[in-house]
């Protein structure tokens, strides 16, 4: 896998987003989140987890991006393909980029889209916002869902880096008896698995979850505890790591020292339902179609409020495979499919896989596990 | 250290709240961000790396918060000391809890504060908080800075969290020796760096950056690339690894093999700042105060914006220093002092350690580095 883009896949991104913009009668996108940013720049860095500083794109109907960002970022961004950078010195609490961009949006003129759909956010004040408006005398309204749009369908390049991070993760995965088995605590097994995925390749581990208990766990979002595993716990580590900038999201469950019979139908039908979805996701399927395909096998298992979503930039980005959503699915989609199953009061189990989709069906971008669970 | 905090903890929070919330005249804060929504609720959980769901959380001028939350998140919540929860099966691109959140602050009555200040984001699209505010009826404005406020100030409790993450930091850099030194790889380095501060205790990692070059590096953001240490170069790793949900924010410098008198003097004169930032940070003292007190040192290095900030619940919040920032220091807040020097045309040095502000003046919560210049 080659790091970063050639200038090419961004000027193609950029002509999308034009094509649509004419379409959608917008005179210029504004974007201010990580993932759009970067979509559109190849501009990457962590540095993003400080919330102190706004950064702002601008992509116009015609033309290259102009960039409106922290005088810190310069010479990074420096090196990217974007030429028009424009820099103030943040954070500034009197005037935090606001006249600086009004002023590079008056130059592209309005319309203004900005994401406002589901999942999008606006990253910057609700104060400074009103006052760009206000300054730039634009009119502002939806961005018609361009960036979300765009975003769903990923090049072959950025199906290579998720299927590079889904390697690394696999192999460590392998590696799971060097790291827990009975009377480990589970925060301990959390730790060692984030170094694990470190030392295969990940450059970072934004997301960890799991669980852990006799038969199946409460909750696949909580922290970890310091209780030891024990013997008949499953075990289910679920992780969103990260390969220049791509993540992948998938899980596996391991049965610690014995298998109860409940466990092994119970993992099995997760891996039957896996399948149901993979075969069920081809382009022109919806959304509902995949989850109803599984959910016919797991026999519901919406506590989560989805069987699988997009997967990309972010852990969870684009569709939601649950009855409510009908988004049709296309070629160089990546999706996950994630069936769950009730395995006692208050107690479930999880799958998960990655898969992307191709002009003929899916394709795994994961080793899929088999039925049998494994054992530690 | 403790994990979590007792029910007293957030009750005082919100008691807090209230209070300036009388004063400023608002019926209800309306909050939507991973941090605002913990610090009411002592919610932790790293789902927030998924985008896809919006979380609410409504604190009323009297009596407990109202949480309005995807279905996921019941389980975990309802081990809090919030007893209002109210769910729906999210995602829903129909109605992702507009209807529900409407209807709750509908109960509180208006006006609704909304934090809109420098920092502040709101996690949610930007049409779905229309329609909350057309739905709802009732006017909507800035929460009068009271969430920001109220987090600036450190209670002991999560004092002793920053303070126990600083050490787990500590004790990583220094066992540098076990992972870096001429020939490695930066990479491979930030890579083993981080499995070191999950190995002494980070729960996770979300912030690693650094550099390294020949008497300097040229920016502190950039991603590691695969060049290896070479003789001479100075290497710097800055990390904020989290504990409980707490940060630091600090960084260390080695030389390689041997050390230069440039590089020498440089972290001296680094070291002098940090001392005189550590000097001035004093309450009553304004945040430009304390930034002027190391600038006079290192002679300006304001391209980074600033030469420290405020640090707890993320990576970097509250003030700056900076010489646009008169903020006052009081006691309780945490900052970091991290003041920069040019060592060549588009090369530089930094130095960051954490602080906390008691009622005569400041202690620290690093280990203090010395003028000397570990080798590696």
């Amino acid at each position: 896998m080659i790091r970063g883009f050639p200038p090419s896949e961004f000027e193609a991104r950029v002509a999308r987003a034009q094509s649509e913009m004419t379409k959608a009668g917008l005179a210029a996108l504004l974007l201010t989140t990580e993932p759009e940013f970067r979509y559109f720049t190849g501009f990457l860095t962590r540095f993003w987890e400080s919330p102190s500083r706004p950064w702002f794109l601008i992509v116009p109907a015609s033309g290259r991006p102009v960039a409106v960002v922290p005088s810190i970022g310069a010479a990074l961004l420096g090196q990217s393909w974007i030429d028009d950078i424009r820099t103030w010195a943040a954070p500034d609490p009197q005037d935090d980029g606001v006249t600086l961009l009004a002023d590079a949006l008056r130059e592209q003129g309005g319309p203004v889209g900005v994401p406002s759909g589901p999942e999008s956010g606006l990253r910057m004040p609700l104060a400074d916002f009103a006052r760009v408006q206000s300054l730039s005398g634009l009119e502002f309204r939806d961005d018609a869902g361009i960036a979300a749009r765009l975003r769903a369908i990923k090049s072959d390049a950025e199906i290579a880096k998720i299927s590079a991070v889904c390697d690394v993760a696999g192999r460590a995965f392998d590696r799971m008896d060097e790291i827990a088995g009975a009377d480990v605590p589970l925060d301990r097994i959390f730790r060692a698995f984030q170094g694990l995925l470190l030392e295969e390749g990940a450059d970072y581990v934004p997301y960890i979850a799991g669980g852990a208990g006799q038969g199946g766990y409460g909750c696949v979002i909580s922290p970890a505890t310091s209780r030891p595993l024990a013997h008949g716990d499953v075990l289910m580590l679920d992780t969103g790591a990260v390969v220049d900038g791509y993540f992948c999201d998938f899980d596996r469950n391991f049965a610690i020292t014995t298998v109860s019979d409940t466990t092994h139908a119970a993992h099995a039908r997760l891996i039957e339902a896996t399948q149901a979805g993979f075969d069920a996701a081809r382009p022109g399927a919806r959304a509902c179609d995949v989850f109803a395909a599984m959910a016919a096998i797991t026999g519901g298992g919406e506590e989560a409020g989805r069987l699988g979503h997009g997967l990309g930039m972010q852990l969870t980005e684009g569709l939601s495979l649950s009855p409510r959503d009908e988004t049709v699915i296309e070629a160089g989609m990546v999706l996950t499919l994630e069936p769950g199953v009730e395995t006692g009061p208050g107690r479930l189990m999880v799958h998960e896989e990655n898969i992307v989709i191709r002009k003929d069906g899916a394709a795994p971008l994961t080793r899929f596990a088999g039925p049998a669970i494994p054992v530690l």
